[in-house]
C-alpha cells in the first residue's frame, strides 16, 4: 500500500465532466489499495474572474479581502470534486486551509505554510474516505484566510505530501510530463522519465511553466517525490527526484528558454568602487528583480557599460529608478531594448563535464546568433540573444547536444 | 446615534458598480454617525450557477459540501463589498459565517441559527470599522460550513440586528417597498408606509417575495424593527413593526395572491370518522404541505367530497400518494385542477370588525367571478379561484376595500 497525494490543476478540472473524471482517478488509487488525498486548483478561468472583480474596486493583491474573495475558486472546486467521488460510491470530503488548518505567516496574498495539522486528514484516509484539500489557501494567525500566490496549489499539494510522508506527490496537468524544449517549438523534443529536483528548479525558473518554482524548492528540501503527468492520458509522466535516484545522468537534460525578459545597458559610467551598489540598490528598494548582470573591463580604467536584464514586467519602472538616479551614477545615456530572450541548457551532469559551454556558445555562433549577456550556474549556462533567434538557438542546441528523439 | 444593519440582496450587487453605490449607503449611514453593520448576499446569478454545478454532480442539496460550495457566493460579495467601502475611505472588514461565528444547528442545507456572538462585530463598530457579514451562511457544530436555504440572507439579516440590538434593520431590494397590491397588475396600489409583522408574515407566505417569511418570524420574535426599501431609490420604504407603533390601523392592509395552487377533489369519499386522516396522513409522511381544506356535508350521512390544495410543485406527487391509497380511502373518483389561483384580504384591523370577509365575496360575486374555497384567520380572508380571474379579482377587491391610490 502506497500513501499518494494527487492534485489537479484548473484545466484539469474545467467543468463538470473533467471534474468526474479527475475523481474516478482519484478513486482507481483507491481501489488499487491506496491511501490517496487530493489537492485542487480552481476551475479554469474562475480565478481570473475573482482576481479581475478585486482589480476593478481595489487594484491591490495583498490584502485580506483579496484573499478572502480569490480563495472561494478553490473552496468550490473542492466541494464538487468531493460530491464526484461520492457519486463513485467511495466516501469523501473537503478541506479548506481554515478547517485543516493549514497555519501561514508571512500576510496575505503570498503567504508561507508554516505548518499542516494533518491528523484529520489522515484520519479520513484511514478509514477510506478521501479528503479533498482546497489548494492555495491557508489561515493566518489572526483566523484570516490567505493565500499563496498563482500557481499556489502545487505548493499546497507539496506541502501536504511532506507532511502525510507521501510516497508520491502526483501533479496532474495539461501536459505529458517534462519535455528536453517545448515541444510546441522543437518537434523533436521528448518526454524526460526523470528529472532532479535541481533541474527542475532551473527549468521551472526559466520559464517552463510546467510547476511553480516554490513547490519545487519544497519538495527538494522535505525530498517529496514528485510526478509530472497528464489528467488527460494514461501514460506515466516525469518523476522529479534526488540525484541518487538517476542512475545514468545526462550530461544536458533540456533546454529552457523566457522571453520575460528586458536589458538595460548603462553607457560609460564611472568605474569607480560602489558603483553596482549605486545601481542595483535603488532597484532592490523598488522591489525590482535583477537577473543577469555584466560589466566590461573599462578600457581606460575611468568609465565602463553595465548591462542588467530584469522582467518585462519591471521594465518600466527601472528605467524609471535609473533615470531618477542619473545625477549621482553619472551615467552617459541608457541603451533600452525589450526585444531579447533568455535561452539555458541545463543538466547537472554539467558538474562533470567541461566544454558544455563552449558547445552552447560553438552552436550559437555558426547559426550567426550574437550572444549579448552570458551567466553561469553550477548546472545551468544562460544566454541572453535577440529574441527573433530563439526558435533557430533551441533547435540548434538541442541538435547539438543529441537530445533529439531517436 | 443609531445603530443599523443594512442588508443588501444579489439585484442590489449585481456587479462591481452596484456594489459601489450599495457601499456608499453604508458609508453614508457611517457619516450620519450612526453604527453600521452590512449584511449581503450572493451578486445576482452566483448562487444559480453553483447550485446548477452541485446538482449536475449529486443533485442534492442537503450535503455539507453543497453549503461548502454555494456559500462561496455570499463569501465573494462581502469581501468586495469590504474593499468597496475601504476604497470610499472608511475602514471595513468582512466576517464569514465561520469567523463571527455563526453557530448553527439542524443540519445542512436549511440550518438554523443557534446563536451568533456578535463580540467582534461589535468591536469593529465600535472602533469606526464597517463589518461585513456574508449571509446565509454559519458554521455547525461539526466546524463545517452550513446554509439557510435560499432567501437566508434576510434571516442573517434579522438575527444580527437581534443579537446587535440594532435601533433597524434596513433590507435594501429591488422594489420600494411592502405595496397594497402587486403594481405591475393594480396600477392604483399604493406603497405601504408601515405594516405589522402579522400582516408582512400572511404577505410573505401569500406570495409577495419581498421578505423571506422566515425572516419576517424572526423579527417579530425579537422585535426587530425592520424597513424594506429599494437600493435604487432614495426614498424610505415600508416599516415592518409591531402594532404598536402604527397608531391609525387600516382595516385592510392589502390584497396578495398566489398562482402557486393546485386542488385536488376526491368524489365521494366515506362519511365517517377518521377518513380525514386517512388522507392527509400519507401526505404528511410524503413531505406534501397542504394549505387549504374544505369537507361538505354529505347529503345522505353516507359519504362526501373533499377538496384540498397543494403548491403546484407537489401536485403530480400528492396525486400519486391519493391513487397509492384508492383501495383504503374508498373513494369514487379524483378532480385534478391546477388552473387556480388564491386571492387573500390582510388586516390586523380585520380583528376588531365586521364584514371584511361579506365585502370580499360580495364583490368577486358582481364581478361573476366563483369562489372554490375559502379559508381564514384572525387577520386573513383567502379564496381559491379560477386562474384566469386573478387580476380581475386583484383590481375589484383593491378598490372596494379603499386601497386605491388618490
Amino acid at each position: 500500500m502506497a500513501r499518494v497525494v494527487q492534485k489537479f490543476g484548473g484545466t484539469s478540472l474545467a467543468d463538470i465532466e473533467h471534474i468526474r473524471r479527475a475523481a474516478q482517478r482519484a478513486v482507481a488509487e483507491v481501489k488499487a489499495g491506496n491511501e490517496v488525498a487530493v489537492v485542487v486548483s480552481a476551475m479554469a478561468g474562475t480565478t481570473d474572474q475573482l482576481v479581475a472583480w478585486v482589480d476593478e474596486i481595489a487594484g491591490r493583491d495583498d490584502s485580506a479581502e483579496y484573499d478572502s474573495v480569490v480563495s472561494t475558486g478553490e473552496q468550490i472546486s473542492a466541494g464538487l470534486f468531493a460530491l464526484a467521488v461520492e457519486s463513485l460510491g467511495v466516501p469523501a470530503r473537503s478541506w479548506m486551509g481554515w478547517q485543516v488548518p493549514v497555519a501561514t505567516e508571512g500576510g496575505h496574498g503570498r503567504a508561507r505554510i508554516q505548518k499542516i495539522n494533518a491528523a484529520d486528514v489522515v484520519g479520513d484516509m484511514e478509514k477510506g474516505t478521501i479528503p479533498v484539500l482546497a489548494g492555495f489557501q491557508g489561515i493566518g494567525p489572526d483566523r484570516r484566510v490567505t493565500t499563496f500566490g498563482r500557481g499556489g496549489s502545487d505548493t499546497s499539494a507539496v506541502a501536504l505530501a511532506s507532511a502525510l510522508k507521501a510516497d508520491r506527490c502526483d501533479i496532474f496537468t495539461d501536459v505529458e510530463g517534462v519535455f528536453t524544449a517545448d515541444p510546441r517549438i522543437v518537434a523533436t523534443a521528448r518526454k524526460l522519465d526523470r528529472i532532479t529536483y535541481e533541474e527542475m528548479l532551473e527549468l521551472a525558473s526559466q520559464g517552463a511553466k510546467v510547476l511553480q518554482t516554490r513547490s519545487v524548492a519544497l519538495a527538494m528540501k522535505h525530498r517529496v517525490r514528485l510526478q509530472v503527468l497528464s489528467s488527460f492520458l494514461d501514460t506515466p509522466g516525469t518523476l522529479v527526484v534526488g540525484e541518487e535516484e538517476i542512475v545514468e545522468q545526462e550530461i544536458v537534460s533540456g533546454i529552457a528558454y523566457s522571453r520575460d525578459e528586458a536589458k538595460i545597458t548603462l553607457l560609460k559610467v564611472p568605474d569607480r568602487p560602489g558603483v553596482a551598489a549605486g545601481i542595483f540598490g535603488p532597484l532592490a528598494d523598488a522591489d525590482i528583480n535583477v537577473d543577469m548582470i555584466v560589466q566590461n573591463v573599462s578600457e581606460d580604467g575611468s568609465a565602463t557599460d553595465l548591462t542588467f536584464t530584469v522582467t518585462r514586467n519591471d521594465f518600466g519602472r527601472a528605467q524609471e529608478v535609473i533615470e531618477a538616479n542619473k545625477k549621482s551614477l553619472n551615467y552617459q545615456s541608457l541603451i533600452l531594448d525589450s526585444q531579447v530572450a533568455k535561452v539555458s541548457v541545463i543538466g547537472v551532469g554539467m558538474r562533470s563535464h567541461a566544454g558544455v559551454a563552449q558547445r552552447m556558445f560553438q552552436t550559437l555562433s555558426e547559426k550567426g546568433i550574437n550572444i549579448q549577456v552570458i551567466s553561469t550556474s553550477e548546472i545551468k549556462v544562460s544566454v541572453l540573444i535577440a529574441e527573433e533567434y530563439t526558435e533557430l538557438a533551441l533547435r540548434a542546441l538541442h541538435t547539438a547536444y543529441g537530445l533529439d528523439a531517436a
